[in-house]
């Protein structure tokens, strides 16, 4: 079902996404980081660090648009203790997306904080709110996703500000046009 | 927002992936068997066979429950062509999912189809729907994860049939409690 009209404009969102393993994760941490600048996210924290998923995701804002930014931390608790909005850590042991979900599409500005294998406890105590996407094992990539869905809605099709490219949808078939600027 | 409520029950949905490279994508086809078993889906046709990945999801189904199969398929299109359901391939250059679901949504069974790479063109016009999760480049997990979200809503907390382990939410903390069959 599509969301329902909203009063108020979506909250911005960060995401932070803990125990990266640039060895063993490039392929699902470029999906969640693609992931969370589809949905309009403005920033994807990553810990620790890795400069070529970065540049990745640059030359992706460079045919695509936008200005999503991934910004290496080596100590993730101080973006955690000083970013401007709620924390909503995802987890598949927290309460169910559907009772929390009205607090969140409240808030003007949230950081979403998906772990890797292993989440340190403090995590747990520091998150406003621990949230499930249901409660199986699944991915960090379909929880984010979803989360992003509810909160701010499928991204409208057009080119995002910055594209030198951008898709025209269509029933059958692909069709990419060069975007002219001004 | 939660899904507006529903008058019939939601479409039956199996999932075929297109393309999926053991030695490249075992843990991003993991986690879309992962999500594909979450939301309900019955069963995950992948191209080609992995017995390992069929394996790894028959374990989680010994924990967690649920009849959720992986089946390989060495040629994909016979399981298009002869699949009950109504066939929709994801795709970021198909129609726009908002304008498609009310179709989705009235089905009583579904093939979702998820690419890898490269899809051969005969999907798209083998397809009865190409949809776009959004018209940006993302994640198939990403794209699956907010179709069945969209089409069966969020998994109710709770053991599926046949766990031995289930989890209880909380707002902080991790509580998993074994579940005693008759």
């Amino acid at each position: 079902m599509p969301p329902a009209p909203r009063r108020h404009a979506p909250p911005r969102v960060d995401v932070l996404r803990l125990g990266h393993r640039a060895a063993r994760d490039p392929r699902l941490t470029t999906h969640l980081a693609l992931t969370a600048r589809a949905w309009g996210a403005e920033r994807l924290f990553l810990h620790p660090p890795d400069t070529e998923l970065a540049a990745r995701l640059s030359r992706v804002n460079g045919r695509w648009g936008s200005a999503f930014e991934v910004v290496g931390v080596k100590d993730w608790r101080p973006t955690v203790r000083e970013h401007s909005g709620h924390v909503v850590h995802l987890t598949m042991y927290g309460s169910p997306l559907d009772v929390v979900l009205p607090e969140l599409v409240a808030q003007s500005s949230l950081l979403a904080v998906v772990g890797g294998a292993k989440v340190p406890a403090a995590m747990y105590e520091m998150a406003d709110w621990n949230v499930a996407v249901g409660h199986q094992p699944h991915s960090e990539v379909a929880a984010l996703a979803v989360l992003l869905d509810r909160i701010r809605g499928t991204p409208a099709p057009g080119a995002l500000p910055g594209a030198s490219h951008a898709i025209v949808p269509m029933a059958r078939g692909k069709r990419v046009v060069e975007v002219h600027r001004p």
